[in-house]
């Protein structure tokens, strides 16, 4: 371990890299988060991650700890001082450090900012050439899963909870219907050719790669339709795929032990995968 | 501010108490916590609050961080080297400091524990002389509430909820019933002189004191009746109250602009805090 970390205007070694116990992001889970993907060096959908940090921030009254300038000229310190090629940035923005209490700290209190990189092999990963098996399980969140917050000590489990089942991930499950993956928006194909995916609103995420890949599937056979789909539905599916700023599209093979279609990755999904990495490589 | 904080295993002046930025509290609100109040420099039902400890670490496969007697032994020497005689202990255990990951690190990762102090008023608080307003909120905390973890932001979200429409603290609903207030437990007293209280499971955190109080409520001419109740049911009792490990016992005397039976804190309520009163300064 050797990176340099950026936290609240300082770039630091890894081992440095400290805060507050009295941040309310460790005492509170009172934060924000941001993950960008990084390819040949270069930050991928960025603009997109950060208003949707404004709109995280907003939606909690948080104050934003920097210009968009600022961050995204840290972001790029950080890929440069840390050689980052293929990757991530990860960064945190908490409502700062006060004596404990429920109630917010006054306004003036200055907001805290973390941010990190991760080296990681995104396009030759290789769940994005064999797929991953996913498992499902009770959707325990919180109703605000919107907001983009660190309070992800349910996902986490989930995670947890799939890898005992001998799954990859987990896709939760809220009144019948599939909300996402822990990480990572679920989609499935159905035998019509119809592209199926949670619509956006309070029980999931809305994420930056999912808004891609809905404009993207615009190019291919595909028809579209956002709404809640069902466990069966997806068991029935022709394929299945997730995504996320950092797996792009994964194929998904296998649901609670139903092998989707032939247990391969499908056609469309490869297809969403290869439109989004083109796209993402010539801006 | 000039407190001294405990830090894994290091008594350090406040401005120097930190954790890495890698820890899974700040990024993952993997933690959980206990609160334990302290009257005359003693700590007041602290072998409750960590049985409780040890049953949220085993929910979530966390790995105690010391022993009940090293802690106990910390929270002694935090008292005594802030020369705290009425407030409260706080102490927070998290999974440790890991890469960022959604799935735990190896179990051999150590466990984080931070404790620090607060002052407080707590034998004459004010509200427990003139009683507190309270707002009802909708309740869109996870599932797992039983579960004293970190992720707190939906809480502290409601608290300033309640703020906003005038009142000290909100009451959480979920299908149609109160669980609970932002960080205590909720109680009616019908006018048949029944204590109503949520039973405990999911949807509750299990109050040490919430037990104290029942227990003691049998001292009474209090039948007790532990189930769900509506705000209907709130707004007609004879008297309405909550408890904390930092409260006791305060009375409520307005929900939602209702004016519960006079708007003054009643006997019950009183009686049950100079019992458990009594018996913390006895014990």
């Amino acid at each position: 371990m050797s990176r340099i970390v950026y936290v609240n205007g300082a770039f630091v070694p890894e081992e440095d890299a400290k805060i507050s116990v009295f941040d309310r992001g460790f005492l509170f889970a009172d934060g924000v988060y941001e993950v960008s993907s990084v390819l040949d060096g270069k930050l991928i959908d960025n603009d997109g991650h950060l208003k949707r940090l404004h709109r995280s921030m907003d939606e909690l009254e948080m104050k934003a700890p920097a210009s968009d300038e600022a961050i995204t000229a840290a972001q790029q310190e950080l890929i440069s001082r840390n050689n980052v090629k293929e990757g991530l940035v990860y960064l945190q923005v908490t409502r700062g450090s006060a004596d404990r209490d429920f109630a917010y700290p006054p306004a003036e209190t200055p907001s805290t900012l973390v941010m990190f990189t991760q080296q990681k092999n995104l396009l030759n990963a290789p769940q994005a050439e064999n797929g991953i098996k996913v498992a499902s399980i009770p959707d325990i969140r919180w109703k605000r899963r919107d907001i983009k917050t660190v309070g992800l000590l349910a996902p986490s489990m989930g995670k947890m909870q799939a890898k005992k089942a001998g799954a990859d991930d987990a896709w939760m499950i809220e009144d019948g219907f599939v909300t996402e993956g822990t990480s990572n928006n679920a989609y499935i194909i159905t035998q019509d050719n119809v592209l199926v995916t949670r619509h956006a609103g309070h029980e999931i995420l809305n994420g930056i790669t999912r808004r891609a890949i809905l404009k993207l599937a615009e190019q291919t056979e595909l028809t579209i339709e956002e709404r809640p789909f069902t466990l069966d539905e997806a068991y029935a599916a022709k394929e299945a795929f997730v995504t996320s700023a950092t797996t792009f599209v994964w194929p998904v093979v296998e649901i609670d032990g139903h092998t989707i279609a032939d247990g391969q990755p499908g056609p469309f999904a490869k297809q969403l995968r290869a439109l989004y990495i083109a796209e993402a490589m010539a801006d």
